[in-house]
């Protein structure tokens, strides 16, 4: 479920980006409309308490603390930690997209080299296709919400056609505790180098490329499974929260209107409702939400890769070039500039 | 429609960029000029309701309104963010470039290694580049507005000589929802892999060298198919365009000239026209149009990438290349420091 | 002891991130309570001597004194100098993460084209992941506390099976001062060649992925040996933390509450601990932090690298890939999209 | 005439970078004296405006001006947007640089696998590497304002020697209206195949190895191509030179120095020159200057690459590799270390 | 000699870089101790004179000057052009480690497929290796001062055993007057295709797979010597130089203790030595240390990379993996898992 909107963006007119903030899907107020209302609702306690609940002394009081808080507030570099933090976690989102397994360069090379018209032929390719693909899955299974979802046992792979029944109990069969995605990579191989004895793979040399084009498919797995396994450190997450957090808790004192009869300085109107402050929640805590929403791209928020229509188009397509189309051109003729 | 400046900029001398500031074409004013006038016109029609419409009491009001505008607009760090989110945009702009396939290193191989001066091979030589430039086209069509108005059908392509009507019949017969731009990809293939057995391509590893090649070209399509499609997240965009536009919404009202007989700090002057404030609009909005030029860069904008030239250029060398200059070499003689 | 949480927050929600502040494992407050406790100790101990042991004309001094540091303080760029530091440390540690050497993809090759189910052909295939496995443990040795603890001698190398004897008996003759971790891949590139010689690789083309793929773990293995050599430059690591320590150095002193009845600009509340001064030490602090745990991901932190779970997990599967499932593919039978 | 001073700073010792400071080619200086002129001369021609043509009143007018002047020059962030700029601009500089072809890497395959001693294998192996350096030169011609200069037309590169009269011919013959830099190379490729038919190359794995390193060659060349078509976003340099030169205006008049005597805030100095502005001067207009020199690295500045030795170099190298030293080896004798 | 410090701080605890405040050899404190007593005691020969020759005029018109220096002193942005600066810097440091040159899967490759134990065959090895290692040192010799140091005539490297007297006269008798580390990798490839021809490689793939591998030694000796060529541009280097000498130098002056007893705004109090104006000159300059330490990371620092060591390091390896270790391999027994 991807937000694409490149190409309402593609031209840069007047006030491109504006007609971006009419949208609701993925956007800064689908995600941040919760945080704002409390942040708005404690900032009205607040204000209440002390224009009314207060007594004149505690209303000094309050004032000093205001006074205070607001002066501090701007002692936290929320800015330039959110810029450093959130350009961390964007280019560890598309380091992870860009690990993302694509089997369509494999499925070139195993419809071009695994020969054969014959039952055999095509069961090797379509298996062999479907090996790197149950690889892929089984990878998204340890780290997509959204496909652990729809395949919450490895039963239902079976199911959906992504791996047999005799698969899935020699995988279950084998001696390991750990993640078992390279096991059909593994199958590929032994497969592969039977269809090298059979003579349907007929050199060296494309076995060769095709267990290499195979390992960068297992490659990228493992890459996946990286980015799983090592987050960024919490610490840092921590401390970007703690003063995102930190900086808002002061402004809800800090931010205040004053009486202005009192005469403190830069205090001398009375708004009710901080339109800046506001403004400011909804551009810092926006900026975290960024943050938020890419360091794990793999769940179900709005702008998360869609991994399930990734499972279904990879298959489709793997099978679709290794079987269907597997030996077809169209009739070789003239083309226009033929001379 | 790119704008080339390089060489106007090659020697730095006394004022080089200062050259570049006299330029219509893909500039700033160009791209700011609706903006800057929209803007003005807002500050204009404040000021006259400040200095005329407003009764007394009403303009002290304005006026505290005003510097409570002019205190919190600086709060906004709309520098940091938009160099943050600039530099990122850059970068997948580059990134995208990078990532525009071109034929050239193909048609190396295949002039090199399909062999056959008659028909046979000139057709399979030729055809084969037809593909790989066909895949590019295809993967041009869904991502860039100008390829896409070129070809607004499929019918186009054939039209063009890009692809044949037996082609497009069988590309359009295949079953599958998905974009289609690996299907000639997988023609290319299929035909090498017919070359070979027909003894076109005379040993393995030259088939091998070719699918490879074959496969980049197949990863760059993919790539600019997955810029197109992981956007930059919605929310980021919308962040930043918030912060830009609530800034000089914060400096319409906040960089009023108040009237100086009131003494406010900072005040004691009227220029009707705030130059500076004008000029950070200039600055600013002219940093928010980079990004919002670079973000799709197969637009048509005047900065956009020429992708139709792009077309053109790539089928006509592909064809020279494996074609007109097959084996083609000119007399090989004694070079000038021969000895 | 990696901390994982990138499940927790799959999917951005309300405030996604709050939930972590409530770790204790690998968290903030683990890692800085200690530093937090110095510090506010510190602060009370010169309050009290401020607020008790001073006499009059000593606390105006010490007022001057407070004034002067917290003016000071802020000239610090302690926010600039981390961003970049930070940056870079972060950097560098996935940077060593990327060249942690996994020995799968070797092992898909070795299982592959290493042939023969004869204790020959096992022997080899066993043999040469054990010589793939060993040289990254040995390199784990020398950069990682955690594996160096649990092999404090070579001895226990062999113990754990990733030795025999004879080996290590051969490794501690070969006459070199230098780090001896290359000499199991030599042994590996001896034992691959005999393989040739005696068929039970069967081609050429096999035989040099195979020794390819072998300098691709070394080449890891020597990055991850570089990056422990040549450390940041001492002087950086000095410079940020001079920058930090001083900074709060003067925070001590200058973030004291001074008698409010003294009338100094700012200081007209006591709240006896400074909530802010404590939230910055706790963020910038903090952010060191993040430094000090990735300058070396293999030693013991709790976000660390588990180097010893990762010799256990490649041997494993090495093994597996290479022995148990040599050969091993399923019943190949029809898929359900079969047609 | 790239200016080397990395000897001169090898070791860091008293103030090292002070040495360089007393450079003049390729200087700050050498680049910025002009416009460092202009601004003094500017200034002054408004100081001596200031104190002796303007009145009384008319004093006290330009007095708020410079005020409001120097008020709002702060406002423009100009390190912020240099600093981002500056970077992009310099990673596309070593971007340019890691582009630029090295035929070294070709001669070496050219050298070893094109075997012949006689007047066939020289002429074969000669002419192939200078097509790969004419590829080069032509890329150069269209990149840099040097290496044009120095081959104002197509019949200078003959007389160079790089190409033949006859080649040239068959180049302006092809009928292409685009960059014909990749003839030479298609023209490689035909000459390569060709000499495998004769029995110059032995065997397929060498023809290919070559022809790969020819396509990088290639690539290399193309990149130099892209990288002067698709320039900076032009209003991303505009952006940043208005940004300096609004800066610079609104210190002209708002850092003249004020009338002591009327008692403004800051100004109970006269110096007639204001050091520190200059300084800034210095600063800010060098850091564009940076720029200004590098965002075209071919022009002829001072620190540009050195594209006609580049020229000369390759050819020099490659004749050298593939004919003087064809099949030449040092006696081979035992080394110290034998035993 | 490089500064190893990875393992003191393995694990972060208490405080953990503080331990490395303490250490003396590539420190901050020997690399700046000297500018610090230079600046200290221009500061105290400054406050001298303040306090002791000047007149009452004079006094009041150096405290305005004070004033008016420290003012503009906070305009120098010199965190920001240092933090961009040194991140360059660094970069490239790290690239320049990037590209020195492993013998070690060179070695692997030769001692692998160049076969024979015969006299023949291992001079053949040892000569091949001694090659690759001689085009590292003639790369070293020009570009770090530590290796030129030690070979500062060729005759050094005869003598050193790198090469052979005989192959110092065909090198020196070869009429360019350009670097010729490339000669050595000229012969490398010579000597292996003979090694091709006499069956001492006896298969096309492992010559190519040698060649390629040699190719990549000397890309990145080439880019060794490309990073010595091209430094970074004299004019950033100049930028960041001035701004930080022209900021201590405006600091001389304006961190002054004026007399408190004029009562100027921040100078009630008088300490003589300005600490935090010192910490700051620490931080700062100790910043740009870090730069002039690692722009050229072939020097005597002690932070530089140690060449020398390289040097025999690689050679030993070099010779231990093609000679002693040839064709050797422990005995291959079951390991402790067989089963």
């Amino acid at each position: 479920m991807t937000v694409t909107y490149s190409r309402t963006v593609a031209n840069a007119g007047l006030g491109t980006f504006s007609q971006l903030l009419l949208r609701w899907r993925g956007s800064i107020y689908k995600l941040l409309y919760r945080e704002l209302l409390i942040f708005t609702g404690l900032y009205c306690a607040l204000s209440v308490t002390y224009r009314f609940l207060l007594n004149e002394e505690q209303r000094r009081l309050f004032e000093k603390l205001a006074i205070y808080c607001d002066q501090y507030a701007n002692l936290i570099p929320v800015s330039f930690v959110l810029g450093f933090y959130v350009t961390l976690v964007v280019s560890r989102w598309w380091g992870q997209f860009e690990s993302v397994p694509w089997p369509d360069r494999l499925a070139a090379l195993v419809g071009g080299h695994v020969r054969g018209e014959d039952e055999g032929g095509r069961l090797t390719r379509r298996t062999l296709m479907r090996y790197a693909n149950l690889s892929g899955v089984l990878i998204y299974r340890s780290v997509s919400t959204a496909v652990y979802k729809r395949f919450p046992t490895m039963e239902h792979l079976v199911q959906a056609g992504l791996m047999t029944a005799e698969e899935l109990r020699q995988l279950e069969d084998l001696p390991s505790p750990h993640n078992k995605f390279w096991v059909p990579c593994t199958w590929f191989v032994n497969l592969a180098l039977r269809a090298r004895t059979e003579g349907r793979i007929n050199n060296d040399v494309a076995l060769t490329a095709l267990l290499a084009e195979l390992n960068t498919v297992r490659s990228q797995c493992m890459k996946l499974y990286s980015y799983d396994w090592i987050s960024l450190p919490l610490v840092y997450t921590q401390v970007v929260t703690v003063a995102v957090y930190s900086f808002f808790l002061a402004c809800l004192i800090g931010r205040q209107f004053l009486d202005p009869s009192q005469g403190y300085a830069g205090h001398n109107l009375d708004f009710y409702l901080p339109v800046f402050t506001l403004l400011q929640f909804f551009f810092y805590v926006g900026w975290l939400k960024v943050a938020e929403q890419l360091i794990n791209p793999f769940g179900e928020d709005d702008d998360d890769f869609e991994t399930n229509w990734l499972v279904d188009r990879n298959l489709q397509v793997s099978l679709l070039s290794v079987d269907e189309m597997y030996d077809s051109v169209p009739l070789v003729e003239r083309d226009k500039y033929w001379n």
